[in-house]
């Protein structure tokens, strides 16, 4: 069975399961057991994401030995949530599949409040820059990260990916008013990759660097030469994408939440 | 002096002042207290706003023998603010100036889900229907509603207001994939009033009820003809209108937070 999953990060300690039972897997999977009347549900997610970062659309597959419609699933599971996630669709999977595994990509997309004043409505949702941000600067300087590099200037010393090569393959960004909106796509990211990328976009759009400061950071392979870890606010999972072979969902109606 | 506030009314018991100290207004001239290092600061606000309804650009005024610039009058009083609450703007403003009694008039956003998945990442953001919206079936009815009528059957029995007749200047429906903005602008508002409409707006949406249904609504007088009082977590109070001659700002950053 697949699940696409949305939820709200800021009450959670990050998705992975924990002993303290304060994160979206442990919730999840408590959730599943309710519904299923079973003593353990497994889940595999799609994407592990930190404390603080919110998802649209997780995907996670499990076994079970249940079988109920894909509205029972849905429902079913969303009464023992807490108000803060919810099951978006349910679809069987062959056994082939694998939420991570049979991902050709992820999405994620990052939201910045550029304002004088900070976050209050939307605390929690949005990171915050206080200075006025280029687009033409900071749209020259994503341009350098797509194609295939080794993205270790914005790997955090914690992350286990076996290769710190990824192809990147989209970065857009759009401002509605006050609100900016970039969108990441690569093949995988690194632990932090996308908050440390933030960290030298915010630098550049600011004028505290050039555009060109970009390719020197991704040339120079050191964590040290990036800019400081940006906050998990405005951090959004919007999915993996998978080959259509396995008919999943690629949208969910949460994904219109975004400014 | 005037300030523009805004606020996530999730965590308040509302706008107005209460010996639990867990309101708005309470933090509000908290912090101003804090900031003048005066002992006590009195803010009169242009509507009160209920449990759980947020606000982008409540305006208040309050007499003040302090001398501050507009930026230290802002960032001195967030300074001492919950991080759900932020004044936007300070504006030296004449003896006159009453932040209720100035106000020409109001204005107010609603924001639905329409999914058949309850919210998550915007729990206490949104109201939710889960139920296809029929938008041309509410345009219809909002526009019963404009002008100015007698509108008892959307007030509150709690509602202190001298009259029930107000002016509705404007009523405006936006969708933007599963998200639905309904957009209110009147003379003044009574209480529960714009709940109680929204109810009968999606009982019409819905299907539930046919378009006729808000001119009976309307014409009946009684609270009893209209639909339960929605949930509050989907309004959001957008402010008062004044005259230009006030000189004070018309928008602020947080309004483009809105889907």
């Amino acid at each position: 069975m697949a699940l696409g999953v949305s939820y709200n990060g800021g009450a959670f300690e990050g998705w992975q399961s924990q002993l303290s039972g304060r994160t979206v897997q442990d919730q999840l999977e408590r959730a599943l057991a309710l519904f299923s009347a079973l003593d353990k549900v497994t889940t595999l997610c799609a994407g592990r994401t930190d404390s603080g970062v919110h998802g649209l659309m997780q995907v996670v597959h499990f076994d079970t030995p249940l079988q109920r419609t894909e509205i029972a699933w849905m429902r079913g599971t969303n009464r023992y949530l807490p108000d803060t996630v919810a099951v978006q669709w349910a679809r069987p999977v062959p056994r082939a599949f694998h939420a991570r595994g049979s991902a050709r990509s992820r999405r994620y997309a990052y939201v910045l409040l550029a304002s004088p004043v900070r976050p209050s409505v939307d605390t929690g949702q949005v990171g915050w820059v206080f200075r006025p941000l280029d687009l033409h600067a900071m749209r020259a300087a994503a341009e350098m990260l797509v194609g295939e590099h080794d993205f270790t200037s914005f790997r955090a010393s914690s992350c286990q990916a076996l290769s710190p090569v990824k192809q990147m393959l989209k970065v857009n960004i759009h401002q509605r008013g006050a609100y900016w909106r970039f969108e990441f796509e690569a093949s995988a990211f690194l632990h932090h990759m996308i908050r440390n990328i933030m960290g030298c976009l915010i630098a550049i759009g600011t004028g505290s660097q050039p555009v060109g400061w970009m390719a020197e950071v991704l040339a120079a392979r050191s964590r040290d030469a990036a800019a400081p870890t940006f906050s998990p606010n405005g951090l959004y999972f919007l999915g993996p994408v998978y080959d259509p072979q396995w008919n999943l969902p690629t949208e969910t109606p949460a994904f219109d939440w975004l400014p």
